[in-house]
């Protein structure tokens, strides 16, 4: 393996930041690692895993990066970027995780030194855990890291971000900020909204008491809870930063769970049937994608008691 | 082990009954399993399976049965029965497997000779997957199978199916109908509704295209599409049974998600938060409930391309 970077710093130290060392260990991809987190509990987890070079401050930790990548919640980036900017290396490359890209642009550009080279990024990979225990080093083995260059983005600081995505197993593909946050809205916040909605329904029921919604989950809403047990900070701020496209989705969504509800009301079973027929071929897709298995019980191994 | 039935009849042969079938083999729980389904080829490729003694007619499998099972979808049961019912030996057990419970009683019971003991059953156990090759022994393991005793039922008949279904790896539970119906619709029968109903919309969506939508699947969407590939048939017939409790459920869900959507476009991102923050903490109990496993990336094998 060829050194992508010689040093990189990842400012936030979560699920997705403690993945990225683990992986761009695994892969030999760069010589340095430094970290950073506000929190000093973090910041200490960090240390004790032995995750990179943790820094007592932000500065310290971009200091000489060649990349810089932040790994903050949406909502925290321009505070981030406003203590950092100042201190980025001349022809370094600054990107970032988020799952929202028009709105961290916004956020970010304004901060971005001259000669400084900002390449988004989104690598879609994730799973219901947070904080730096929660990292591995597969997260990101055959998923898609979204890149979103922004209008002059320099192709060289481009290409060489995604061989380093790609070095940590990831697929890559560029997509511009309004697409990437229509398609995620679709593929990602809108679901996330839905089961969150869903599995707070659930909770408050008073008929229906907690140990049986949990006794019974296996029956489909298990898959819910899962989704709804993602970190809640990170979520706010992608809906309050995803607002325009989400809010488009769910009125689309709302229209379409209405006829269906209308369909169930007035007994209409061919409505019903033709719509869960429709449903069933693009399950066929995402699994001939390779991006789910179809062995029986989504691949679980079964648990133990 | 001890055979607790000499002789089982399953009408009709999908994933439930094929898994039954396996299930009751590999306890060496019965003496004989006869089998039928409507559809020629469905007997066919049972029989190539030689997942149990295939008959010509419903008739001849229940034969002399000392318990038959109904393993079709709600909305057929009340044809089946008309059909098999004078045909039950006397002594027998009745049961079946169907997801709403209320509707089954109400459409089975009318056709229930005297001296046959009908016990409903309803085993939360399944995969997108229908037919007779998509059944495996290991369905039930660990899962629960809820049943339902009906005004009157012989307490030997209902013990000896739950040691039945415990003996194909099952926990069971008993529950009344009503209850029943109402704890499925949340745990269950409305969440797969409303994962039909994205699904559908992300189809719907001409400038997000279909490869995008699967491509982009891990975020989110993945599970939906799982759930949203379950047959249609017995989706149809569940909505249509189960329409009050859904409806109630689907109603509640509905003010949830404007209440969010609300708060979204308001800009609310505290009420986002302690909203996101508390349905975390049903997942914890559902990890240890030991009915999923928090593995990371649902405990999938990775998939290879």
């Amino acid at each position: 393996m060829t050194v992508v970077y010689d040093k990189v710093a990842l400012i936030g130290l979560g699920l997705i930041a403690s993945s990225m060392a683990l992986a761009m260990k695994r892969g030999g991809l760069v010589g340095q690692i430094t970290g950073y987190a506000r929190s000093r509990d973090t910041r200490d987890i960090a240390r004790e895993l032995n995750l990179c070079e943790v820094c007592e401050t932000a500065d310290e930790a971009v200091r000489d990066a060649d990349l810089v990548v932040l790994c903050v919640p949406v909502g925290a980036m321009a505070e981030v970027m406003a203590d950092i900017g100042p201190a980025l290396k001349p022809g370094a490359t600054l990107s970032d995780v988020g799952s929202v890209k028009k709105a961290v642009i916004e956020a970010v550009s304004p901060f971005v030194p001259d000669g400084v080279h900002f390449v988004p990024a989104h690598p879609l990979a994730g799973t219901e855990h947070s904080g730096p225990r929660a990292g591995f080093a597969t997260l990101f083995d055959n998923r898609w890291c979204i890149i979103v260059p922004t209008p002059g983005t320099d192709r060289a600081a481009v290409e060489r971000l995604e061989v380093l995505w790609q070095g940590m197993g990831a697929n890559t593909d560029e997509m511009d900020a309004d697409h990437h946050d229509l398609v995620l809205a679709v593929t990602s916040h809108t679901p996330h909204l839905i089961a969150y909605t869903m599995v707070g329904v659930a909770d408050d029921l008073r008929r229906v008491t907690d140990s049986e919604v949990i006794k019974y989950s296996a029956a489909g809403f298990r898959d819910f809870t899962r989704i709804a047990a993602s970190d809640p900070t990170m979520w706010r701020d992608v809906f309050l930063t995803n607002k325009e496209a989400t809010l488009e989705i769910l009125g689309r969504f709302t229209e379409e769970l209405f006829a269906l509800q209308r369909a169930i009301r007035t007994g209409d079973g061919d409505h019903l049937h033709a719509y869960f027929t429709r449903t069933r071929a693009i399950r066929r897709g995402i699994i001939d994608a390779g991006q789910d298995t179809d062995a029986p019980d989504f691949g679980r191994t079964p648990v133990k008691r």
